[in-house]
């Protein structure tokens, strides 16, 4: 394949104030350059959009440096080889890559893994057996330990994480119980994920009511995504040696001061609880285990996924915005080639 | 001895809304009924009053039952035996008890441990080297694994659970910095108890730029006794790796409705941070070594100690409430007999 002479690249354009709208992004053309030695040309087949990365663009200290204006959004993503002058990478090699919003990137390697087509769709290693899927193991297994038999309840139930955390609890022998904001949601994570229970925070007023009704004996897991009011009903049924995994915040990210609730800390103390938050990348060095164990539970068919594939680089922004008005079940990818 | 005819109780009268008033307890007297075989009786030398006591007349749900209208207000003291037919205990012995407000009481032994008056003052079975010491030393080395050169910040620091965290965290090599509320409390602190640095919250206007002066190398260890805007600002500063360590809530104790305040559980992402509720009760099997590790540390100077003595059974109340507004500097006590 001949190489091309232009990319397309999402750079940030503004840093948006609350909800990021598609005028955050811009779209620019800029010429490919010529490879050196060592490096490769890979074409994004999927691109990931994912919550964290509303974080990335506010400009606030977090976990990993901000994207500064004019530079291209940093995201993950599943690309094919194209060009290659590195012994590692030929052309036809698909491969998992933080390149970012952009359809070809230029690579020496460092950071990207290769995958193996006959194991699975090559989208997966953007979501069930990528990032994603990652964070449900290691979120759930490592930060909350379950034992069969205990109660555990998924927020952001239906999405890329929720809906693997739920399925690794249950075949730990949990008890799980999802929330999700919609009812083809909960209606998916228990029919087809095999969660316990769930609810649609949409149309329930009174979640306390709701958790006590479907956690009768209380809750020992909470696996937390979202935050604010869900997350405050939580911690007022959590039982003695309660486990909290903070993974995201979704219901915060947007919030253009922070947001206030009811102070929780007390409840720790009563249910001597743990709250642990997690990053997954924490966990690089037992990605290849996980990743192995989790591929076969895929393909034993105890864990299902989902993804919600938007076509088109250029829809990436709306893609990524439309994550925080809950538009996706299952992993949001957007196919670009 | 003779055994006395009466005993003086202080029950509960009512449960008070919000601060506690001395007219939710009642003096009363009763009279001690004639020893059954195995029982002994025990007189008051010095009650224990706690913050924690707070919580048990709320009537809430918590983690032990509440105190009933009528009951006998509950809590710890160290007394003497005074009277037995218990083989195990003889008149004179001076025990650690869980006896409650009042003069004198039976028991069967159960959950008593009797105190070596040669090895410290009888009064430090019921601080230092009681239940408030074994809060601090569990609370700190179990939960928060203190590393030699970390920096640890303790809210309510000189009370009778922080001044002595903060001197384990020195005695392990930490940097200590204390919040309390007051110039003498932050005095005494810093110059007899060896911690580092202190701010008194109550003259402090901005307490995330006083911590930030006073920890240019960020949090790694917060040993939280009050909760409320303290605690706020210290999750805005948590280095990579946090614990955090919830021993109390103290400010909001007396809120009569839920106190709102930020939402923080976003920072635990960002700094992979754990927080742990814990109750000391939890450790009884390990309370041994404990003590001769702190009794240890007391003899060789290491740990410093300071009792708040109110004299007279009658002002069990009043020295209670007082805990609220910060009059005790060190263990507060209460001088029986």
């Amino acid at each position: 394949m001949q190489q091309p002479a232009t990319n397309r690249q999402f750079v940030l354009e503004s840093r948006p104030t609350g909800m990021p709208t598609e005028a955050n992004f811009k779209l620019v053309e800029t010429p490919i350059p010529a490879l050196n030695e060592g490096e490769f040309l890979a074409r994004a087949l999927y691109l990931s959009v994912d919550p964290y990365m509303r974080g990335r663009i506010s400009g606030m200290k977090s976990y990993a440096a901000p994207v500064e204006i004019g530079q291209v959004m940093v995201g993950g993503g599943v690309a094919e080889v194209v060009e290659s002058k590195n012994a590692q990478f030929a052309p036809g090699d698909v491969v998992g890559i933080y390149m970012g919003w952009q359809e070809y990137a230029i690579s020496k390697g460092a950071g990207v893994r290769k995958i193996d087509p006959s194991v699975a769709p090559v989208s997966t290693a953007e979501g069930v057996l990528g990032m994603t899927g990652l964070t449900a193991y290691f979120g759930l297994l490592d930060v909350c330990n379950p034992k069969a038999g205990e109660t555990v309840v998924v927020s952001g139930a239906a999405g890329a994480v929720g809906s693997i955390v739920g399925q690794i609890a249950k075949i730990k022998g949990c008890r799980t119980v999802g929330i999700a904001g919609g009812d083809d949601k909960t209606a998916w994570i228990c029919n087809d994920c095999g969660f316990d229970a769930a609810f649609n925070y949409k149309t329930t007023d009174n979640y306390s009511a709701k958790l006590k009704e479907l956690c009768p004996n209380g809750i020992d897991i909470y696996f937390d995504n979202v935050g604010g009011p869900i997350t405050d009903a939580v911690f007022g049924q959590l039982n003695v040696g309660a486990r909290i995994s903070i993974c995201g915040q979704i219901s915060q990210y947007n919030a253009t001061k922070m947001e206030t609730g009811p102070r929780l800390l007390g409840a720790l103390i009563v249910a001597r609880a743990k709250v642990q938050g997690f990053l997954v990348s924490d966990y690089a060095a037992k990605f290849g285990p996980a990743l192995q164990e989790m591929g076969g539970w895929v393909h034993a068919g105890k864990i299902k996924y989902r993804e919600d594939i938007v076509n088109g680089f250029e829809n990436m922004p709306k893609a990524f915005i439309g994550l925080f008005g809950g538009e996706n079940t299952g992993k949001r990818l957007v196919k670009v080639h």
